[in-house]
C-alpha cells in the first residue's frame, strides 16, 4: 500500500482517537486491510474485522460497527458513497501508483481505440492517480481525451462506479468512444446506458475488451425478464437495508402501483439480496438494491429481477426505448420513474429515501 | 393456522395498533406468513415481509424493523429467545392441534423404545400442545414419561432448541432413553449432549431415527477438527450480530486468549457465517455464533470452524473427556469456558455480553 495512505489513516486516527475501529475491505483487498490492522494495533486501537460481502462503498458496515461498540469505520478501496454516516468512516481508497500495468496495456489501447478520434475516459477509483498520465499518452497518439467532472454519487473527476457513470454519460455527446480503465464489469455497465462504443482495458487480464455487443445481448436479455414478468402474479418488492441502497420511499410507491394493477405485491426487506432465500416464495422480483444485481446475478435467479424503470416498461407506462433513453441503470435510485408517474399512479405521497 | 393463534395477534394489534409491522418467518412457514399478511393488511396495517433466512428466536430481524421504521415485529415459528427485544415483538408460534401424524408415528415410537422403560420427552415448540397426549399414550403402553421444565433460553415444559435441550439434559440421571418429537436435527442435537440413547421421531419422515451412533460420528470429526486447528495460525473468531447469537465479550476474550498463544487471532463480525466469505481469509475460524454451524455446516468449510469450548480442548486448557462432560453444545454461550480460565488466561476483565 502507498505508505502516505497510510500516514494519512494514522494521522486520522491520531486526531480522532477511536477505541474500537470497524474494518471493513472487499476479498480482492485483504492483504491491505491486514496492513491496516497491524497498523492500527500498534496504536493501541481494537480492531473489529468485517466478515461480510462489501460490493462498494454503499455497502457500509454501519450496523455492525454500532452493534459492537465502534467508534469508527475503516473502509478499504472504496470512495465516498454514503454522505453523513451515523459514525466517521475514513476511506481508504488504496490507489495505485505504479503506471507499469497501464504501461504495458497501452499499445492494446491505442489499437482498439483506432478510427475513434475523441475518446472519454474514465477508471474505478484504485485507478485514479494513473489517468491524467494516461490521458496524456492517448493525447501523444493523436486522440482528443475527455474526463468528466463528478456528480451524484461519483466524488473524483473520471471516477465510475457499477451504478453510476455520469463522469463519462455526459461526454457521451461529444465523444467517439468511452474507455473505461479497471475491469469489465465496470465497462459493461457503462455500455448499457451509453450508445457510444465501450472499451474495458483490465490490468488484471491485461486485455482491452469491446463490450457494445455484449451489452446489446444483456439488454435483449433484459427486455424478455421483462416479457416474463408481465405474466406473474406474486411479486416480491426488494429493498436492502444497506446505507446506499436502501430506497424504502420507492419501494413502498412500487408495491402499491403493482397492487394497484392486480398484482400480489410484497414489500420485502434483506441485507443481501439472495437467490436462496427469495426465489421460492415469488414469481417475480423487483430490486431497488443494488441495480447491478439484475444485471450479473439474473443467471442465478430462476424468476424476473426487475429495475424499476423495468417494471415501468412491464406495465406498460414507459417504452422500452424511453427507458434506454434514460438510462436503464443510470439516475440510480431512478427517482425518474417515481416523478414520471406520480400524477398518475401514486398511491400516496413518498419520496424514495423515506421511512 | 390454528384460527386461535390469528386471533390472539389480532387482538395484540389492536391493542398495539402498530402502523407498520416487520414479518418474520422460517422458509418452512411462508404460507402461515402469508395468512398472517392478509390478515394484519385487512386491519389497515403495512407489512414488510423479512426476506433473509430465520434461523430461530435468536435471529430476530430488529435491525430490519428499526431501519424501515417498523413499530412491531410478528415473528412466525418460534419461541421466544431473546429477552427484552427493542422493538415489541408477538410470537407466532404456530403449534399443531392435529394429532394425527402423532398418532400414525406411535407404533414406530413404542417399537424403538422396546427394553427403555423411562423416557425423557420433549419437542420443538409447533408440537408442544400434543406432548401431554403422546406422554399419555406412551404411559399407556407401560413407560414411564417424564418432561422437563424449561430453563436457559427454553420458555415451556418440554421444549428443545437447536441449542438448547436443558429440558432434557436435567433428566438425563432419571431416564433410559429420550425422545424428541420433532426432527432428526433437534434429536442430533441432544444426542451430542446427552449420554443415553436420543431417538427423534420425525413427523415429516414418519420415522423414528436413533441418534446415538449418529452423535459418536459427529464427535470423532469435531476431534478431527480440534487437532486440525492446532497446526493454524491465522484464526478469525466470529461474532454475529444476531440478536440472539452476539457473544462478543466472549470472542473477545477468546482473541485475547488465542493471542497469548501464539495465534495470529482477528475478531470477525458477521451477520450470516457463510463459508464463501471467510474460509479464505482464516486458516481457521472460531465460532461465537450458532453452536449448530460448527456441527451441520462443518462440511462446507474448507477450515476447521471451532466452538469456544473445543479452542480449549485445543489449547490443552481441558480435555476432550471434560469438554463432553459438559456438554460441548449445550449450556451457550459456554460462559463455562470463560468462568474455569479467568484466572489463567484472562487478557483483560469481559463478559460474554458486554460490548
Amino acid at each position: 500500500m502507498p505508505s502516505d495512505e497510510l500516514e494519512r489513516l494514522l494521522a486520522w486516527v491520531r486526531e480522532r482517537s477511536p477505541r474500537r475501529v470497524l474494518l471493513q475491505a472487499p476479498p480482492g483487498l485483504t492483504k491491505v486491510a491486514r496492513e491496516a490492522a497491524r497498523a492500527l494495533g500498534e496504536m493501541g486501537v481494537e480492531v473489529v474485522v468485517s466478515g461480510g460481502m462489501c460490493w462498494g462503498g454503499c455497502d457500509l458496515a454501519l450496523r455492525e460497527a454500532a452493534e459492537l461498540g465502534c467508534d469508527a469505520i475503516v473502509h478499504v478501496g472504496h470512495a465516498e458513497f454514503v454522505r453523513s454516516p451515523s459514525i466517521p468512516v475514513f476511506y481508504l481508497e488504496h490507489r495505485y501508483q505504479n503506471y507499469e500495468p497501464v504501461a504495458s496495456l497501452l499499445p492494446e489501447m491505442l489499437k482498439a481505440l483506432e478510427g475513434y478520434r475523441r475518446v472519454g475516459l474514465g477508471a474505478t477509483v484504485q485507478y485514479l492517480d494513473l489517468l491524467g498520465r494516461l490521458a496524456e499518452d492517448l493525447r501523444r497518439a493523436g486522440h482528443v481525451v475527455m474526463i468528466g467532472r463528478p456528480s451524484n454519487h461519483l466524488r473524483y473527476s473520471g471516477q465510475v462506479l457499477g451504478c453510476d457513470y455520469s463522469t463519462m454519460t455526459s461526454l457521451d455527446g461529444e465523444v467517439d468512444a468511452h474507455l473505461v480503465f479497471g475491469s469489465v464489469f465496470h465497462g459493461l455497465g457503462l455500455a448499457l446506458i451509453s450508445r457510444k462504443e465501450v472499451f474495458a482495458a483490465d490490468p488484471h487480464s491485461q486485455k482491452v475488451v469491446p463490450l457494445r455487443e455484449t451489452a446489446e445481448k444483456v439488454l435483449r436479455k433484459r427486455y424478455a425478464q421483462i416479457l416474463a414478468f408481465r405474466s406473474c402474479r406474486r411479486v416480491g418488492v426488494v429493498v436492502s437495508v444497506k446505507p446506499g441502497q436502501r430506497y424504502f420511499g420507492l419501494a413502498r410507491w412500487l408495491v402499491g402501483l403493482l397492487r394497484g394493477r392486480g398484482f400480489d405485491a410484497e414489500l420485502v426487506v434483506v441485507d443481501e439480496v439472495r437467490a436462496e432465500d427469495l426465489e421460492g416464495r415469488y414469481e417475480a422480483l423487483v430490486n431497488t438494491a443494488c441495480p447491478r444485481l439484475s444485471v450479473e446475478d439474473q443467471d442465478r435467479f430462476r424468476v424476473p429481477v426487475l429495475l424499476p424503470g423495468e417494471v415501468m416498461v412491464a406495465l406498460g407506462l414507459t417504452s422500452w426505448e424511453e427507458l434506454l433513453r434514460r438510462g436503464f441503470l443510470s439516475s440510480y435510485p431512478q427517482s425518474w420513474v417515481m416523478e414520471s408517474w406520480t400524477s398518475s399512479a401514486l398511491p400516496e405521497s413518498t419520496s424514495p429515501s423515506e421511512v
